[in-house]
């Protein structure tokens, strides 16, 4: 693969990820109609290339915390990577977007989804490996079923587009990922769809994953803004506010025990502020919190220990 | 050592740390004035032995949430242990008690405290290694210097009974260890001390090292209670208890991303009500937080920053 044709189909991604990051900025600027993103944009401390930026929005009419961050960043494999990535390669080049958005009105679901473009370089800078990952995924406090099956069918539909085994695959990744194993593997929500280490193989080339990746990001809007239309004005009480604030703990608990990537951040010097800025805004924790029996709180987490099949 | 010698050892230890749970939390209990401790018996799952008491307060008038945890517990040594904790042996014991405080009141500081005696043997169930472990630490939401002080001289007062060696090596081992490294090295609290592998020694046998645990941790409600007696009627503003919240956050990110404890225990399949009970009630994240300049709030973060000397 020649220097000049990988360093097109880089800028190619990275002009993307920033279209797509306005795009769904605006688009949830304009659902909310009240609180704004606010731009942070960031270099990597102590001489490490590249930056970012983040954009959060918060207190708003609908979302109370929400964070949307482009990365691209790039230097030398340090024996960490080695390690705990099982990297070989002299350089990399990673360039991705990740957002959480969390909802005030604990009928709306909270989401997640992160698409990424990994490179890795031999001394020479030559690409000697290459990877696409992501997916998303909607976590919420109480279950529509009709809102798990819109947002799983959406995925789907971008999946088969592509290859009918793809959504299947995917997303029991996405369940077996999220899952909070100190909690008896209860799913942190109804889960969506996680890949991993999409390379260029026979017949399908690294565009074929960059048309993939872009293909499914595209569709995020369509399938999470259709529920936050619906729920948005559903009337809540303090319990449900109460119980959005005890799941929410589910949240960080995953965040910061099992999540690789907030993991490897944070352990490698990464930006902290956006790799965190996933964390709900209020949460709670409270000793051995069950909900009644029968209750729809219990009907939610009878459901994140046994993850079904949305499409 | 003679096995009977090391079962009477064991079992005053057992006996010495279930009545400081019962007198710290009955010393609690009458402070507060009105919460009282629920208990809650476990045994360990899957036919691994031991088990604990497990007594948590809630809605105090004082205390907003707080757990006193006694574990008793043992078994094999698994492969994990051997690999994680760097374990040689056959079989374990430990015994220990742990606490965390949580006031309402953004004036009184969380308190954690652990104390813990951890044995090894061999195939014939002779015990090949022992040694205890533990410390307590202060987590102020805003700095009163007398009351790191006096604190601090209470612990120093204990360990200069035995050696005064210890306490500046302990002092400093708590604030190494409870830092929140991914945050620019900030410490949690104030500290307090910590001290890990008290093993018999020329001179220092066990006992020397269960009267130095009995002594340090019976004189624990002796830093405490002072501190929250002066400061529990503080009038407070909303933006004290803002503040406090957004703090707790850098409990909970230390308690999930760093403690060393709380990660083995979760990863080990441990009782994760009574890990978690460590947990504060209600938490706050906020995107790229900073303090006033010049603000009481402010003042705090910068001694989080450079860990001072109290005593």
């Amino acid at each position: 693969m020649k220097k000049e044709e990988t360093k097109l189909f880089r800028e190619a991604w990275i002009h993307y990820v920033y279209h797509l990051q306005d795009t769904i900025c605006k688009a949830l600027e304009a659902i909310d109609g009240k609180a704004t993103f606010i731009e942070d944009a960031w270099q990597r401390a102590e001489g490490r290339g590249g930056g970012g930026l983040t954009k959060v929005i918060s207190n708003g009419n609908i979302f109370e915390k929400g964070g949307v961050n482009v990365s691209v960043v790039y230097g030398h494999v340090t024996d960490n990577m080695r390690k705990h990535l099982n990297m070989d390669g002299d350089t990399w080049f990673a360039c991705g977007l990740s957002l959480v958005i969390h909802p005030i009105n604990p009928f709306v679901p909270t989401v997640h989804a992160n698409w990424r473009y990994f490179e890795l370089h031999d001394a020479d800078g030559n690409v000697k490996d290459r990877w696409f990952g992501g997916g998303s995924d909607l976590t919420p406090y109480y279950l529509f079923e009709e809102d798990a099956t819109h947002f799983h069918t959406t995925l789907k539909k971008q999946c088969d587009a592509y290859d009918t085994a793809f959504y299947p695959l995917y997303k029991k990744e996405c369940d077996h990922y999220f899952m909070n194993r100190h909690r008896n593997n209860e799913c942190r929500g109804i889960g969506g769809i996680f890949y991993d280490y999409l390379r260029p193989i026979e017949g399908r080339d690294a565009d074929y994953w960059k048309q993939f990746s872009m293909s499914i990001s595209s569709a995020f809007l369509e399938g999470y803004l259709p529920i936050v239309e619906k729920r948005k004005n559903f009337l809540y009480t303090l319990e449900n506010k109460y119980w959005q604030e005890i799941r929410r703990g589910r949240y960080v608990e995953f965040n910061l025990i099992h999540d690789r990537g907030t993991l490897f951040g944070l352990k490698t010097n990464g930006r902290t502020e956006s790799i965190l800025m996933s964390l709900p805004p209020t949460v709670r924790f409270e000793y051995n919190y069950r909900p009644e029996p029968g209750s729809e709180e219990e009907k939610l987490t009878k459901v994140l220990l046994e993850p079904k099949d949305w499409a």
